[in-house]
């Protein structure tokens, strides 16, 4: 693969169809998903027109140029949000998580349970399904809320917090099914606490360095000569609480976001906090988000439409209805309006970050082996479940530029 | 290969020694440089506690990330510097280039003479040796004059404009090589002038597009809506340069560096080209361009000290002789100062960067392969090689900061 020749094209196409998206009053990033779609059309379709842009998501130096993406936007999150009003909204995050996973979870699992076929590994794939429901795809969720200039509202604030715990309990229901598929039963509870103590471990480690650390390593550095120590410091913060997260059992893109938050206006002074903020955003908005994006919409494969169109279709309508019963439920119960509600809701839908990374170590742990019953459901459900990823995450940023321009009434 | 866990090291390491640097009055880059050289020593040392940093050099994902920071630094350059004063510095360039091509070129073939045995390789060996001393890396030289603030002075072009070309001649010098590494005899002039050809049309092209394309682009960009897309439009076209630049047979740094050139405060409006700048100069001297110069550290490999000392210590005797007497009495000539010749110089000396690649290229075609005759030479040529284009890189800046503080004549 020649990285400089698939960075030009991806980026070519994703900010031309981005603008396009701004044009008709979409995000741009519901632009850069469909012209990953586009690309990944047409090299489908004139496969030797593209040889290095043939199976891209296999190539690990492209993966990382796209983790390095997710790394970079979920920083930048970080750096937007204020981490006293995260901790403020964090109750009320707390509830629309666990609301958001239980009904879909359940809903994904009742859907398996009626048109998979009886095999022994129904239950995994069942709770597959149900997984791939509960899940909310963090980056896709902050680029929206960015996108509109909601990050920072009320309604903003709650759904990327949500989303958040949503990906630790994710990881939880990862290493469950994982378990499952690997010895036929699911982890016992030693294994869950074990998780949940290092999820722990992992917030009041990053919090003492954050609150700590942080704040000495900015002193320290006005004393420094070397230039362009702020972003390297940032970066380093971030680099490190990655590994740590990765170490842990977490995904790196919560270590990342932490350290994004506890990096603020008072760590170095205004002037460099400024820097540093024009240097994310454009790294991020104007070169390596676009293409972690493509690559979402790249892996679209339409295979499952026609040999499985009732459940594709059941499958993306339950992944909102869950969310919408489910976290928006939870905020309604929490106090929220019922117009915001629905808006936390729909906020909370987009799939297609996580879910692919789950979805592949489904497919190589043997989950869509079926065992000698050949099922058109079973051959076909990775690719209904990125046909879900991908198709949540384009049309949730659709509804909320609408729903958002409605109301309005929370521009705080 | 964790990524984030090897730029996470990389990054501490390399900022922490071009903090010391600075402190004891050198370039950053020598501290980037010793970072490097002390990681890859203490690897080689104890190889179980780095498991991850062992190899980089084989590693894809890491040789792309360092292939994207010699793309920034050299992006970088050419938007720092003004296409009409390399132009007019153009002529004194090139016979700068051509007298710091041939001198060392000849030195180089006479020390393999006189050290290599008589084998089929011979003459192939020779002319490795000539090639290595005859290359000057660019994004090396680039880097040592944007450290000192020298890069916009008349010394600081010429040396630049002159390692450009000097980048160009030596492909022509490797595909003579590799020509008579593959079929035992140097290829014949119609590929020489193919070459030559190529380069001139890349030359025209890449003139036609920056001239006419970039302003008209940047008029374009007006009437957009998408955030953060002049970033985005620089990279394009800066990839769209490299993949030209390689098409035709040259190096992408020399694309990236002419899209630098072209990219200037007239293309887009004042306010977003010092967004596009502060971005740039955050995301290469604070993260890339770091990791790149302690890649070129690790690769050092101290074999050839104990295997064939004279023959080392010659070589970098020589590498900064060639380039002192050729580059420099070239400049001589053409007027400059003896002061200010003996500046470009060794200006022209660091060879950190092209070498390890062409190094490598000669290493995948079995030059170093003896044919029976057992060789102390011979067998540590590649390890020898890389030394004096560390040595080269680290020692240059050094000598090249008491140079510019002396004169400070040139500031204009």
């Amino acid at each position: 693969m020649d990285l400089f020749y698939v960075l030009l094209i991806l980026l070519v196409t994703t900010r031309a169809f981005g603008e396009l998206a701004e044009r008709v009053g979409q995000p741009s990033l519901v632009g850069e998903l469909i012209a990953g779609i586009t690309l990944g059309a047409g090299i489908a379709e004139f496969p030797d027109t593209f040889p290095d842009l043939i199976n891209l998501a296999e190539n690990e130096v492209f993966v990382s140029v796209t983790d390095l993406g997710m790394f970079f936007l979920m920083l930048f999150a970080g750096l937007e949000m204020q981490p006293h009003k995260v901790i403020q909204h964090s109750a009320g995050a707390l509830v629309v998580a666990i609301g958001g996973m239980v009904v879909p979870l359940a809903l994904g699992v009742g859907l398996g349970w009626m048109f998979l076929p009886h095999t022994d590994n129904r239950v995994a794939q069942c709770l597959f399904i149900g997984t791939a429901l509960a899940i909310t795809a963090v980056p896709a969720t902050v680029r929206i809320l960015m996108d509109l200039g909601k990050l920072e509202t009320t309604v903003g604030q709650t759904i990327v917090s949500a989303a958040v715990f949503d990906d630790i309990f994710s990881l939880l229901l990862l290493a469950w099914l994982t378990g499952l598929i690997a010895v036929g039963e699911p982890p016992i509870g030693i294994d869950i606490a074990l998780l949940l103590g290092k999820t722990v471990l992992f917030f009041v480690v990053t919090g003492i360095v954050g609150l700590y650390l942080f704040p000495w390593g900015g002193r320290l550095m006005r004393h420094l000569k070397a230039q362009e120590l702020e972003i390297s410091a940032m970066l380093v913060g971030a680099f490190a609480f990655a590994v740590l997260a990765e170490m842990l059992g977490l995904h790196f893109i919560v270590g990342a976001f932490v350290a994004g938050l506890y990096f603020g206006r008072k760590t170095i002074n205004a002037k460099s906090y400024e820097r540093v903020k024009t240097t994310m955003s454009a790294m991020t908005f104007g070169f390596l988000a676009p293409i972690f994006f493509a690559s979402i919409g790249l892996s679209l494969n339409l295979g499952a439409l026609s040999g499985a169109p009732l459940f594709v279709g059941l499958l993306v309508l339950l992944a909102f209805l869950g969310k919408v019963v489910g976290a928006g439920g939870a905020a309604r119960l929490f106090g929220f309006s019922t117009r915001e509600s629905a808006t936390i809701g729909i906020g909370m839908s987009p799939r297609g970050a996580v879910e692919l990374v789950i979805a592949g170590i489904a497919l190589k742990a043997g989950l869509f082996e079926n065992g000698g019953a050949p099922s058109p459901i079973v051959e076909n459900l990775f690719s209904a479940v990125v046909i879900m990823a991908v198709v949540t995450t384009v049309i949730s940023p659709i509804i909320l530029q609408r729903a958002f321009s409605r109301q309005g009434t929370d521009n705080k």
